[in-house]
């Protein structure tokens, strides 16, 4: 392997807020020469799915969302806007579980998450502006391609690209960081077949290495007023390929819990 | 909140292999005036649960267990041996899924994880020596309790102690580091109710605090021959009073994944 002994991260400062068609390369570029960071080869960016979505265009409004009946039965039992949920149910393969406040679903990117990723928060463009609603990017590992792609022309640097997100999960309370997209980096380590200290082979040695590296950038992030979105790792020297986020979705045939 | 803009991780160098007694809290601070480092107030000291387990003495001797009838069959079933079986279901309060090479249990403390958290590699004292299993601590909050305090003793310094293991999780590849047993530091940070930056209230917004520094530090731990089991975690800065591990366990009643 491929760790290190030393590990930092640090928030690129005043991050502005995303409109649509912002250009992501060119403002992660801009805040770094007003920070005065240079970037070396080995970084790993960890951009807020949020303003990915938000460059994109990814911002939907409620009012023209015109709910079908399935979504409307479907909002009665999780309490949720019939029309936030039809959006939903337009972003995702299948319902994995409902609750009252709980809508679980496939998305159709093989996700399993909480609402299809579609956020309320801190999407409108002012107070007062709430029926706006953010997807998911369309495809966030081409995203994460572009943008490492872009800042690579730009800085002439090899830097891995992480889109993270907060995701739930079953049996532990509290969201935690997970990859969507992934560029130039791993997703996973796979370690398996390599030995352990004493000669013995390791078993359970796959790594969700991009997990664990978007869980540490969400630590700086803020899930609140403050916008960090946009975190510099620098530090991790693995020793395998880059893979893409797809990498960390379990094949449903794999899947004990669907 | 409650988070900042620079985060540091640093693993303790040249850590000893632990022995059954040894004493943690002076292993620890041996290292930290070896490598010239001051603990401060706030610092978090992340603990790989392999030497808080060593350092307890948790080490069975596969040789001395005798597996039941209900160990033999389900042995056979997931393809482990069946003494091992034996120790994980003396370890457990119920079978969650099984599979060939898939053993996930309850574990006594409310873990939902692969094999009950009983390890066999790198526990060996010499290679060769392949007989050892190793169980989860006692009571992983009350060892990080004694881990802190007599840290503090010793420094005069406040810190929190995380102790981290790694799970595997449904849906997604790859194991991520979780914490297991905290002191001193909030397991979880509660924002419901704080106001996003468009005076929307939040919604989801319980996060896994804890899990989320503990994944950051097994980035540096690695996974095989490298030991670096300690690692100082400096810049976080929690706006929430302390809780233990078990903060993060999902209570039954509202877990739709049991």
């Amino acid at each position: 392997m491929s760790s290190t002994a030393d590990l930092s991260l640090s928030a690129l400062p005043e991050f502005p807020e995303v409109q649509a068609g912002d250009d992501l390369a060119v403002l992660v570029m801009e805040r770094l020469g007003s920070a005065g960071w240079t970037l070396r080869d080995g970084d790993v960016l960890v951009v807020a799915q949020k303003v990915v979505s938000k460059a994109e265009g990814r911002r939907v409004d409620l009012a023209e969302i015109v709910p079908s009946a399935r979504a409307i039965a479907l909002a009665e039992r999780v309490a949720k806007d019939a029309r936030l949920v039809e959006l939903i149910l337009s972003e995702s393969r299948r319902v994995v579980r409902t609750a009252r406040d709980v809508l679980i679903v496939e998305h159709r990117l093989g996700f399993i998450m909480a609402n299809a990723g579609v956020d309320q928060s801190n999407v409108a463009s002012r107070k007062g502006d709430e029926n706006w609603a953010l997807l998911l990017p369309e495809n966030p590992d081409a995203s994460a391609e572009r943008l490492r792609s872009s800042i690579a022309a730009q800085s002439g640097r090899s830097v891995g690209i992480i889109i993270n997100d907060s995701f739930g999960r079953p049996w532990r309370v509290g969201t935690v960081g997970v990859a969507i997209g992934v560029a130039g980096w791993p997703a996973i380590l796979d370690l398996r077949g390599q030995p352990d200290r004493f000669g013995r082979t390791l078993r359970v040695t796959v790594v969700g290495h991009a997990d664990e590296i978007a869980a540490a950038a969400s630590l700086l992030m803020g899930q609140s007023s403050e916008g960090r979105p946009v975190v510099l790792v620098r530090g991790l020297m693995p020793a395998a390929p880059p893979s893409d986020g797809k990498a960390l979705l379990r094949p449903a045939a794999e899947d004990l819990f669907r």
